[in-house]
Formats: structure tokens, sequence, C-alpha cells
């Protein structure tokens, strides 16, 4: 059984721009506290706006990716870095505005990846990978270029993965029940995006496995 | 002249799950390693399970990829990750098994890759290259995400990658012999699977440039 | 509008295998300076080599990427693997000449990608994106492999990725200006591999962001 999608290119356009000007902004401001160079910062927004969304469409074969078919794509992370070469302090006092962006990009990614995949004929499972993978990619290549271990590995992060999980299972459960649309799609990504807001705010982390419990 | 490999899929999806249960252990057993989340659990043992396969579809343009395609490829590692979330320490114990069923996975996976190239035409060299990837592909993906060197360059590590390259070309020379076929399968995957565990035995290291020599 | 781009392919294979070499000796180089065993020295050199190739064609979606059909792209890197393991430090000592051929690699493995991504119908920010992508993939890949962060992101490197894009940059335009031909690609490669060196000869560095310049 194949769940049957209706993908609105236009509100997905808009929606993964959105994203994508948070996601890059998260990139440039890790460049600047890095010290990296004007180079390293629009390396650094560009990989992290796109990673997600070009390992999505690497992986459903829908190449070359859209962010290499539409230049807002790749201009809209020159304008986060742009703005942050010459504002940085000011942008860096913005980081709780950076955090909400950052949320709503990782809900809107999270849920056009699943949706993408589940339109293209994949299973549940994989099309929640797929959307997981879409949603945290890119965080994950800007921490391995700057030399960290990933954000969403780690244990003293708010939960992260976890909201994207839920927005995807979202989408998979309302398609399957044959409901999905645009009113689905927008419960999901309230739904990944308040939890994620919610974790930051209560400071929510993933549990740790028993292994590492304290006596 | 291309080698005619017969692909035996069902043979292939049964050697590709052990495989991957395997990867998927050491995965999630150094993600509590290093002290990450149930979510880092997660990721590493997905991504050492399935990275190289990926690798290898990606390259060979066969997306989207088998693991994105056959949901037991998702699950798998999955189990392996909630096994180690509860049992670390029972597990950690099986260290030795665990060695002996990566193994396992290095040697099929380094066969099927060889094979599944061999099959889409693709040259001897180019099909032991992607061979290899599919073998340490995984691998190296978990220790960048652990933030270490890749075990398999570093010249601490005994040999992984050569006994790899060795069932490889086993497959290729079969191959372009005409005899490949499930015997001479059985017999590379044997052949790598039996010098991995030698070299883990007798402490066998590849050797180090001429520079490193010890005087 | 679509720019026009006719795609010599016995040209670019020689350019690419030029730059193919360079890389990988840079690879191999790395590799030894980190004490990596031979595999390491293998691993690094093939994938600083074709990193960048395999990149451009699985973004492009030309799968199997070129290294995989062309013998050589593999080959040759081991060529230079085997030359660092037997005599690492007569090259070590040749680092002037590999600064020199790495440059001649950026510039052609850059004027390669822009051309081939604008030939698939890209636009030309994409087709730059692609370009420096291909120039600078393989030394970000091997800079992660080898545990570091990438020479191409830190303050404290010559111009790197500028010059690619300054290649990139003239390839783009002469081609929507359709006077793109083997003279435009060697002004582009010329004009690459010139600022490189320029920046390497005069320490030439990308401008930090403000927030970090001295007061």
């Amino acid at each position: 059984m194949t769940a049957q999608v209706p993908l609105d290119h236009e509100l997905q356009s808009v929606l993964d721009l959105t994203g994508t000007f948070a996601f890059a902004l998260s990139g440039a401001l890790l460049a600047v506290r890095k010290q990296f160079d004007v180079v390293g910062l629009v390396i650094l927004a560009e990989i992290t706006a796109i990673g997600g969304g070009v390992m999505r469409d690497v992986l459903l074969g829908t190449t070359p990716p859209v962010a290499f078919r539409t230049p807002a794509y790749l201009l809209v992370p020159l304008l986060a870095a742009a703005a942050t070469f010459v504002a940085y302090p000011q942008l860096e006092r913005l980081a709780p505005a950076v955090i909400l962006f950052d949320a709503a990009g990782l809900a809107l990614f999270c849920i056009a990846g699943t949706a993408k995949a589940l339109s293209l004929g994949l299973g549940p499972l994989p099309s929640l990978g797929v959307g997981i993978t879409t949603g945290i990619g890119g965080g994950i290549l800007r921490d391995l270029l700057a030399g960290d271990v990933p954000v969403v590995v780690r244990q003293d992060s708010e939960l992260y993965a976890v909201p994207a999980c839920l927005g995807g299972v979202v989408v998979v459960s309302t398609a399957y029940a044959h409901v999905y649309g645009t009113e689905a799609a927008a419960a999901a990504v309230a739904a990944a995006f308040s939890l994620r807001m919610l974790a930051v705010w209560r400071h929510w982390r993933a549990p740790r496995p028993r292994a590492l419990w304290p006596r």
C-alpha cells in the first residue's frame, strides 16, 4: 500500500526557504564562534542550510537536488552569511530567536522530507528515516565541519531528533489514514515545532542508555 | 568485457541483514562508550549499519538505496539499539562475539557490494572500490560521528580493509573467470572473514609507510 | 536560458587525471604526517583525489561517477600512494611542487565541475556551487578523515575556495556570453591557478567576519 500524498510545490518551496534561512544562520553563527574566515562562514551557512535537503534528494534519487535547481536555496544562505559577516554581535544577541527559527526549520524540513519520500512510494519507516535525515542532516554536517561531535547525538542537548520524528510520524499516520493534506501537514509542523520549543524551554533531554544511569 | 554475475536477491538479503545487525551493534556499543543519549544510540546504530550499503547504492545510482526499500534494514538496527539500551554491560562482555559478527558483516557487505557493482557493468577495479566502500563505509561514518579518527586508517588497528579487499578480489577474479556463483561467493566471504579473524587473533596490522619505520 | 557548453571529453579526462594525481599526493602526504598505516595512505589518497568529482556526479545524478567508470581515476591515486609509501621524505621535500600541482588540480576540477553542471542545464549559481564543490570536496573529506577541521574553512589558511570561485565565475560568465570554449576554459583555469599561487606566495587570506577583527 502506497500512501497518496498530494505535493503542493509552491507551499513546500516557501516553507523550505524559511527553514533554509534559519539553518543557514545557525551555521553562520557557529562559523564565527569557531573563528573561521568568510569562506568558512559561507560554507557552513550553505551546508547547514541545504545539507539535509541534498541528502534527501540524493537518497531519493531526485537529482540534481532541489537546492541546485532553484537559485533561492543557494542565495538565501549567502544572505544569512553576509548578515552574520557584518552584524555578528547583534545576531548572537538574537540567539533565542535563532533557536525559534531553527525549530521551525527542523519541523518544516522533516515534514517536507517525509511527505516527499511517501509521495515517491517509500514505506512508512523509510519515509520517516528520510524525513528525519532532511531535518537533522544539515546540522550534522555543520558540526562535523566545525570539528564538533554533532549536537544531535550528545546527551547534553535538548530533544532535537525526537521532535523531527514526531512530526514525521504525524505525516506518515495521516497519509496512511488518507487524511494527509494541508491541515495534516500544518498539524505535523506544529507538533514538531512545539515539542522542540518545549524541550528547549524545559531542558528536556533524551533518555540515556541504562548503563549510564546514575546509581 | 563485462562479467556476468547472477544476483540471487533472496540470499543477498539474508546475508545483508546479518551484517546489518552486527554493524548496528558496533555502532550502538560505541555510542554508549561515548556517553551519547538514546538518539545518538539509534543514529549510530542506523548509520553504521546502513552507511556502507547506502554509499554503494548512491555511487551505483540505484536509488532509493536498498536500505530504504526494504523495511528490515532500518528495523534491525533499531533492535540492536534497543538491546544495547537495556543491556549494554552484558553486550559489552560479548565484545569478542561482536568482533566475530562484525567480521562476518564486513565480509558479506564487501562481497555483496563488489558483486552488485560487477552486475551493473563496472570494471574490476571500480567494483572492488565499491565493494570495499560497502564494507568499511558504515564504520567510517560511525567513527566520524563519534568524533574519532576512523579505526580503518589508524596504524594501531588490526587489518580491516585488507580482508575486505581480499574478498572483493576473489569475487572479481572468479567473475572474470566465469565461475562466479554461490560457491565462489561463499569462498570470497570465507576468505575475507578468515583473514579478518586471523588478523584480530594474531594482531596483524597493515604495514606503515617507510618513513615511519623504526630504525 | 541555458548556456550551451561544448564538453570536450578527452581534454577533460586529461585535465582531470592531472588534478587527480596532485590531490592524491596531498592526501597521501597528510596520511604519513598523521602516522596512518598503508590502508590509511591509500584511502586518503583515493578519497582526496576522487571525492570532489564523486560529489559532483552524485549531485548531478550522473552515476556511476566518472571515477568509477574510467579505471585511471582509481589507478592514479594508487600510484601516488605507492610513491609516498616508499619515498615520503623525498616527496615531502617537494612540498612546494605539491602546492603547485594542488593549485592546478583545484583550478582544473573547479572548471570541469562548473562546465559539466552548465552542460546539464543547471543555472549559474548552482553550477558555480557544483564547481566549487568539485574543487574543494576532496580536500574537505581528506581533512575530516584525518581528524582535522578542513583547511578551507580555517582563517589561518591562504585563499583556496576563492580561486576556485573565480575560475567558476569565468566559466559561467563566458558560457552565458556564448564564448565558452577551449580558450575560455584555459583562461578560467589560468585565473584560478594564478590567484591560488599568488595567495600562497603573498599569504593572502580571506577576510574574517567583523566580529573577529582586532581593535
